[in-house]
């Protein structure tokens, strides 16, 4: 039976600018902007939750992007967020978008601050999701027993260890995380395939670089003026909480919002809620995070 | 011209309990349970902003609670939260009340959480803004500069020290302050008068109790079970916002949501905002916090 989510049978369209083909799907309608959503590590267009999406899209256009190296995007994966940031910025480009909402998710959300930074003019509304400013602290270390456990776990297969490494351990944590691997699993074929080793190294250097101060720590943040909203799960141990208290006592104009018995994934654990806080988020007509 | 919001024109009423008369203003209606608010330090029935105690009121009774020895209850002032907390449930048995939803702000939000510690039931919901855990940190030190340099000021008179301390000193907190002082001063009778000294002193005394760590730390907020929703602004110089992380990574059952550029009123500040959300928070119909 096909899936009754749109997002999981949305067809792959690419993009060809300057040389590079970018793979990116885009579906949904309504009086919003089009969000652009930024992926986390490893992630391609077929690690979205298609309820969220499916949600999301329900008000708005939807552009969901491989960036440089991911899935059937070409060329090489940066190793900085600077360099991804430049090519979704080039994406955008390409695609005739003078602005859009974006919703980054975990290094997603990295990019997103990098692209505003960038260019401030590419972005009306931002969320970050699980993500860390640059100079955040404690930003997936695989390396950490709790993470390292599920990690090399063998009898965690294919989508399952997202569910180890994105929920909590609950059994409320673990029977979201099983449903959304049913969710991703929705998709049967214009599939993307599993990133290897390559993306991997790379997007981690790209974190390495990242956690670096470079000035004065966090200063950067107070000139981005977007309206943001910021959503963490209270219990992530791929990019602690600490990192989204950081980003809201920096950022001049950014709401908080937590999530409790949540990890890395709470976006997709409670996509109900999200969807709904976002929706509300994003339909501000005026230039205040506020909702 | 009578003020046009419902709050500063509800009638003060008294009941007596166990030897003491407690005052307290019973408004509003809705298919919601009674939202039970208690007050900030040296505050009183008048201290609540109307403009977001009529927004609570439209979906809900609203009830304003002057503890003993505040505005014109009875008893003297207890020196400590869990003497607060007895009085406050002592006047919900004499109302007939067996459960409610609380709004606790600043000390009243201490209050709530040691109302639901000794008897859980006593409440469905709880909103808890601006406040802190027991064992919490940087709890009401008025000598701090930042704060004395307000308090100390003769020319703040009245509630004008109050537009100094509660909101950021930035053109839009300040501006939010005299808004909110202004919706203050709409109640011209049925006053309960301004808290002396006597009033301040023992409250104080209970803030330095409640700041004293006793067994585990926070290990009480994991026996809390009742959805909460935190709400701080990032900048509370009264109590910091640090003490509302705390509670959401300990409480097992919390959202937190945080306003950017503003201090310890945030709920004043964002009157609005403040009760779209608790409104939204306290619609949910199940056991969970979030929204």
């Amino acid at each position: 039976m096909p899936s009754t989510h749109v997002s999981s049978r949305a067809r792959t369209q690419f993009l060809e600018v300057k040389g590079e083909r970018y793979a990116y799907r885009r579906f949904g309608s309504g009086s919003g902007l089009p969000l652009l959503l930024l992926q986390h590590f490893t992630g391609t267009l077929d690690n979205w939750d298609s309820a969220l999406t499916d949600a999301l899209a329900d008000e708005r256009e939807l552009i969901l992007f491989d960036n440089a190296g991911i899935g059937r995007s070409s060329g090489s994966v940066p190793t900085t967020i600077d360099g991804m940031a430049k090519h979704a910025a080039a994406f955008l480009d390409g695609l005739g978008l003078e602005t859009c909402d974006v919703l980054g998710f975990s290094l997603g959300g990295m990019v997103a601050q990098q692209m505003v930074l960038n260019r401030p003019a590419i972005c009306r509304r931002l969320i970050l999701v699980g993500t860390a400013p640059r100079g955040g602290e404690d930003i997936m270390h695989l390396e950490k027993p709790r993470l390292a456990t599920h990690l090399q776990d063998p009898s965690n297969k294919g989508y399952g260890v997202l569910q180890k490494i994105f929920f909590t351990l609950t059994p409320s944590g673990q029977a979201a995380g099983a449903s959304f691997v049913e969710r991703l699993a929705e998709r049967k074929d214009d599939l993307d395939g599993i990133s290897g080793p390559a993306v991997a190294n790379a997007q981690m250097a790209a974190f390495r670089d990242w956690e670096r101060v470079i000035g004065q720590r966090f200063a950067e943040l107070r000139t981005i003026r977007h309206p943001t909203l910021v959503v963490n799960g209270v219990q992530d141990e791929m990019i602690p909480i600490v990192n989204s208290y950081r980003l809201v006592e920096n950022l001049p104009n950014a709401v908080l919002l937590t999530y409790p018995d949540a990890g890395h994934g709470s976006l997709f654990q409670y996509h109900e809620s999200f969807a709904r806080q976002a929706g509300a988020f994003l339909s501000v007509a005026n230039d205040s995070a506020v909702y």
